[in-house]
């Protein structure tokens, strides 16, 4: 059997560390580490909706992913600088937005914004994962700040797993991430349903079977983090 | 049973057409047809590789992917006249490139560059797995047409599938996307190995059960396609 | 005598082909093919103006033009990924707008707004002149839609006229274009006045005669052309 | 007969003044007057040619035209701000490039560049075929700095004509211009020859008399433009 | 004793000019010149204020600055074509905006808008300083064709210092700034207060004697240019 | 005597902390907090320098500065969504480098890029001195990971300095900073002289006292700083 450069089991996650109330201004705010990977989630809360959504009654919760320059092994140029945001970087803002949304109760949340922002402080594989994990305990102290607690219908976690040298492994750091033939993001809600799954044959397409397989690492270790959300959010 | 407006079978496909040799100019160029959604592909090839790339003796496949503005239901708005590509879109162009670099074999194909593109003339639902089916046979005649056949290692389908009304569908018409609880994309190849997979819980999250039955629907339809895509590219 | 590669005569247009109702959710709809030139010419019906014409009692019409990237010998790069127009898009769009313009009475049409779009499926010169030729049929078939035909106070269509090798010649594919001393562009109403003479020295200035062949030839055209949409729109 | 605002006759270019070395540092600059229309034309000279054009041993002339804030009768916002050029700027700069390239020997010049800089201080009326006139000027003291005034083929220069009231007039002042049913430029060489004839209804479309009126109005324009042009690149 | 290239005493300023009503359209403009230094200001009123000052019955006042491409040495590129505006434009079309302000009464303007167009039309050292000093005049003269010369609480006026092989000078030229040590710009009400002073390094740190020079200098430059602005307003 | 907020004397900086190595992957990272400000400052290094430089044997450092949305106290949109960079941003990142690059010896740091990232995660006040002298420990980090401590000719130090109702104050919080009738920003070697000296009169102008004791602030807490960088620097 193959190990883990870190010593991991397969099934197991990096050290998760969920640090609450980083930041003083925002409603909510979260610096989440998925090992050394680092992210800062904010919930910014506002009154008002957007637009297209006035007079409805009805809330909205969105988010904003980005990198700090400096997070990646070598310096990644600033979109703000580049003048336009990627491809990924809309990709991974859009998934954010959705899986939150998806334990989101708008009526109850009433004519009110909540903005995530996650911000990658430092790079190590599952940046997009961790940004939903921390988001969501960001988001729920920006809702019991609001008083609306009953807006969060409930939980969501989110992992990374892939095949590597042909073994389903649980929450990959770059190392590994770069290697995995197949690579995929699961998010769940606390009770163990499906929010979004998004698998890609990065090498070799998978076969059902593989399939199952990482389907089963990631309930695994959704239901892990949902255990972990949950203790950040019992200490005060 | 509910049956579906169209009055097809849950696990059928909408009525598929594939023209080859729509345009003159690209190396390949296809215009294909899931139902009264419409998206013209061409494949065009060039010599050379990006600079990254250079002197590697590999080649390269990218895709580009857009909606011509009154493609939809009700105008678009042109992302050229915005000035800025929406995160959908780039989101698609990606999924595209991703799909068909997965059966392109880069020795094979040298140091050639075979962009291609998916421009939706009009759009009723699916429009993103009938680019990537569509796009795979451009593609194939793009290497015939350069003598590379051996670029190209297996081929390449992909259908929507859903949750309407409780009930699992193969390949969502516009009027069933937008009622899906759960939406997912499926890619695989000719030989019924999944390349990519992308479900998201528009409504209700999604348990195990909902997501294997989605799987099996999507398994079948592109076993159909590749059928399909067979015959169009028998035909000389 | 020179004779023309297409064997055409020095004054005889390419095959025209007008085919309406091309796509199902804009209001009128044609694809216009001036031989190999394919032009998808789409007009879309909204009601309300642009926030300057509010309340005006006055209705609007504008348009688009924009080539799909392998539409051209060489493939073009997109404009949407570019992130800006180019001056000679700006210049067709511009020039599409104000041509159907002059033969709309804004009264007639009431604060609706239809919005045309001219895309280039397949380029072989001619691009502009066949999409106002085009455009013009999309046009009528909105106003009918809408039910306001008396907002059309006559018909539009338009031709390109040059010198090839010191002969005038009427409506130049690609081939002729790039060898052309002088380009012009006619636009003219179905009664025979001028919308827009647009004539270009590209190689040697050209003289007061020569250029009123050009007129003559252009006069000739467009009234061919006008007799050509006028049978397509009483088909049906 | 109605008689013009300011009392020229229909036929009477307004008082035209040519300021050559009206700045120190590129090669040639001209402040042209057309009444009180002002535009700024430099010609910066430099050594090499774009990239495309590299070691053909031919060089190159291009333009651009640009309107100051408030040389309009109300500000205009900066394009620079807006982050983007309009349609109509790059229609005139490009109109500007074309009309001096028909008068350039590109072997003569060599492997020289010549950027054509028009910027409009305050305008009225003529804009760019005031830009035309004087960038000719520019152009032709550049080449005698550089030493190649072989480069220059003829002389260039332009005038606008419509008709007003029914009446064809020659050079037309903003107030004249809103008013005209028909706009026409025209930018002829110093011998007489058209390299540019741009017509344009903006009320009711032109009859073939009305066109040929006035080209003639223009012939007779530009042919007084270029004796102005003679006359103060005589003076030192 | 260094004598300065154009025979200058080391606190004297180059011949300043002040032409004011340079143009037609906005309520007042200035051509300033410093030397071979020539900035066109243009003060352009309106009623109204931004969004976010509405229904405050105060006033606003704003500015930017920009450089025509061949007012440089060398050709610089248009900001309008590169679609972005440099850090240098920004700073100092902000830099020029507070310093006006700082004079401005915005009760006693009342809701209405003045936006100042600062455009060099040659550069030769003191661009920003001869833009403040030159926008003053054009400001004071917009407040007196709206009514409202009360607005006006003083009088601003801008110099450029700097130290060049090891000497305090004032009003720098080009040639002179490119050699200075420290580069200052100071910006002086008429009663001889400080509004801004930006001093920088561009060699070797100075010391606080050096500052306390430049400071002087400054002051006495300030104070020769307010007697100038005060000429010629007093000019009908 | 007015008393400060938060119990300081008028002289004494908020409790400062320099925190090194926060980031695995640059050369030299550095969280610094002046108060409640917080400021990570990373210093990336690569061989090679920007074309322009290339093959002169010198070196580059350069710097860009940016604000998390929800570091300010109310959430402030992400520069790379709005798709441009505002004038304060390019300001601030110009003024970072300026300072950094005048203690640097480019022929000692040899042909190698540091680019310094100062991104704000939280903001009451002094974000730029804060950046700046959090940036000065992170570059010599840098340098001493390169091998090269013989670039750094010196240290840098920044503070702010204000006049708050009526009273010179050092190190200005958000709270104080807004109520400021003069702002300046002083940064110094670690000797003691001058590298930028930035101040505004945002209310009423300042005269030369006001202005000298200001700056006499400005020595002391720089003074300061660079003790406690010299600490940092020694621990490890």
């Amino acid at each position: 059997m193959t190990t883990r450069a870190d010593g991991r089991a397969d099934d197991e996650l990096r050290p998760i560390k969920i640090t609450r109330k980083w930041l003083d201004h925002p409603a909510g705010s979260v610096l989440v580490e998925f090992g050394r990977t680092r992210v800062l989630c904010a919930a910014s809360a506002s009154t008002g909706v957007p637009r297209w959504r006035k007079g409805s009654g009805l809330g909205w919760v969105t988010a904003e992913y980005a990198m700090l320059p400096a997070s990646t092994n070598t310096r990644s140029d600033r979109e703000s600088v580049k003048g336009r945001i990627g491809g990924r970087t809309h990709e991974i803002s859009r998934l954010i937005g959705r899986s939150l949304r998806a334990v989101i109760d708008y009526e109850a949340l009433g004519e009110n914004t909540i903005q995530l922002d996650c911000d990658v402080l430092q790079a190590d594989g599952g940046t997009r994962t961790a940004a939903i994990t921390g988001a969501y305990v960001a988001l729920a102290d920006a809702c019991a700040h609001l008083g609306v607690q009953a807006a969060l219908t409930g939980s969501v976690a989110a992992v990374s797993v892939g095949i590597i040298d042909g073994v389903p492994r649980l929450d990959l750091p770059y190392e590994e991430d770069v290697r995995a033939e197949t690579d995929m993001n699961i998010v769940m809600t606390g009770t163990g349903s499906f929010i979004e799954v998004q698998g890609t044959a990065e090498g070799a397409p998978f076969d059902r079977a593989e399939l199952d397989a990482l389907l089963g690492l990631g309930e695994k270790g959704c239901a892990d983090l949902t255990r972990l959300q949950a203790e950040a959010l019992a200490n005060g």
